[in-house]
């Protein structure tokens, strides 16, 4: 089995997508640097989901966004354009996902505005340089993710309960992950919760909703942290005519480093 | 019954103290100024227990030191006198405590070395400030404090194990106290466990070894920080023919402010 390729700069990574040369997973891809989730709505809706990003910055932190129409996110890198820099996109069509799509070339429309979220890849990495293992990389499995009863903050039509991502650890570590993700806001921040799973309405920790369940070992805790999967379940209750998201774990790779999106 | 009175200047209340007028627990007097653990040892174990703070910074945080001899700390308080600034002494003769005095007037020795070690009345206020309750303040009791198995790391001949103190509190106030606790390294610092007491060697928390046992309520868990009692623990396993600390609740109460020792 061959290694894949890693590039280490954002640009020459989107270039390798854009050509359609690379449409694999990011993570990995271009270390150091901050990958974003994405969430493309028409006009109508944007302004209703900005003021719902801004009501839950936890599961919704907003890195960057675009002007209606306009593809591009110069404060994450000069030459992005969203239609073709993520190796795959997810559609929905009134809030249901319709399809996956390799670029938006011929779904785009005028009036779409983008929104680039902060997303865990950026405090898994600070958790690693940290010395606190990261069980679901160790294991090389997606991350599980649940939907729990914490309602989001409503705004317009967008709402939902938030989903949450679980990483189990010991009391020490769940201490000094507190301290190393509170530094970064704009990637999830700090947990929402850690222990008991049926606090925040979630049944069976083995039976996650999204991706694939974490060994818990004695004397660990499962902590949870806002996921970026949120907003797609606001999508799902707000039911815009049309909608795109990336793909699970094929991110927007930007030119801004993990590192400067620490709050101190 | 009447309420105590309450001196808003440190200095003003040490005066007091000093003139023999407050002979109370200093907790609530002169708000958002730091109060302080006090150790003093006789010069020949002074280096060791300098080291032993050195290693052991959550318990153990050194805020201020005197010159041997000299019962003044000017970098807390330009006139300071460790001998009579506190309003009760414990004295400990190889290292068991046998008896408390009102002031160290006569006890004094010229090879002296005074220790002011960070205390949680500071961080405790900045807890209540960032509305995370307290339960042992709400409920107008001592803090309950418990012996540990995690050992201290060792320096000479001071060594022994790290005492805690326990507030019981949701996940969600956790995860805020333990963002605002790590703010103040210089007083205890974050927490150094939160869950399964048995975890660090302690078999009921209903029994603490010092202070009062807190309510636990339904669906809290109980969060641990090193505690200033700790240096206690430390003198008895030295064993020094002669040493002095505070009366607990009697403390030092300094010229600086709590939002001095924040680290951010």
């Amino acid at each position: 089995m061959s290694l894949p390729q890693i590039w280490q700069q954002p640009a020459e990574l989107r270039q390798a997508i854009r050509r359609k040369e690379f449409r694999g997973h990011t993570a990995g891809q271009a270390p150091g640097y901050a990958q974003g989730n994405l969430a493309i709505l028409p006009r109508a809706y944007a302004d209703e989901f900005l003021r719902f990003c801004r009501l839950n910055p936890k599961p919704c932190p907003v890195i960057g966004m675009t002007e209606p129409g306009d593809p591009r996110v110069p404060e994450l890198g000069a030459d992005i354009d969203l239609r073709f820099d993520v190796p795959g996109y997810c559609v929905f069509r009134d809030g249901e996902k319709v399809g996956e799509v390799a670029d938006l070339g011929e779904l785009w429309q005028d009036d779409m505005v983008g929104f680039v979220l902060g997303c865990s890849l950026s405090f898994e990495a600070a958790l690693l340089d940290a010395l606190v293992p990261v069980r679901h990389i160790d294991d090389d499995h997606t991350v599980p993710m649940y939907n729990t009863n914490l309602p989001n903050g409503q705004a317009g039509r967008f709402g939902g309960n938030m989903v949450v991502s679980m990483r189990p650890m010991t009391p020490a570590q769940a201490i000094r992950a507190i301290q190393v993700t509170s530094r970064f806001p704009a990637v999830h921040g700090a947990p929402v919760h850690f222990g008991d799973p049926a606090a925040i309405g979630i049944a069976d920790l083995a039976r996650p909703d999204y991706g694939v369940p974490s060994e818990i070992r004695e004397g660990e805790v499962p902590v949870f942290w806002a996921c970026g999967v949120t907003p797609q379940q606001a999508i799902r209750v707000a039911r815009p005519p049309l909608a795109f998201t990336h793909k699970p774990g094929h991110m927007l790779v930007a030119d801004v480093r993990n590192s400067e999106l620490a709050a101190f």
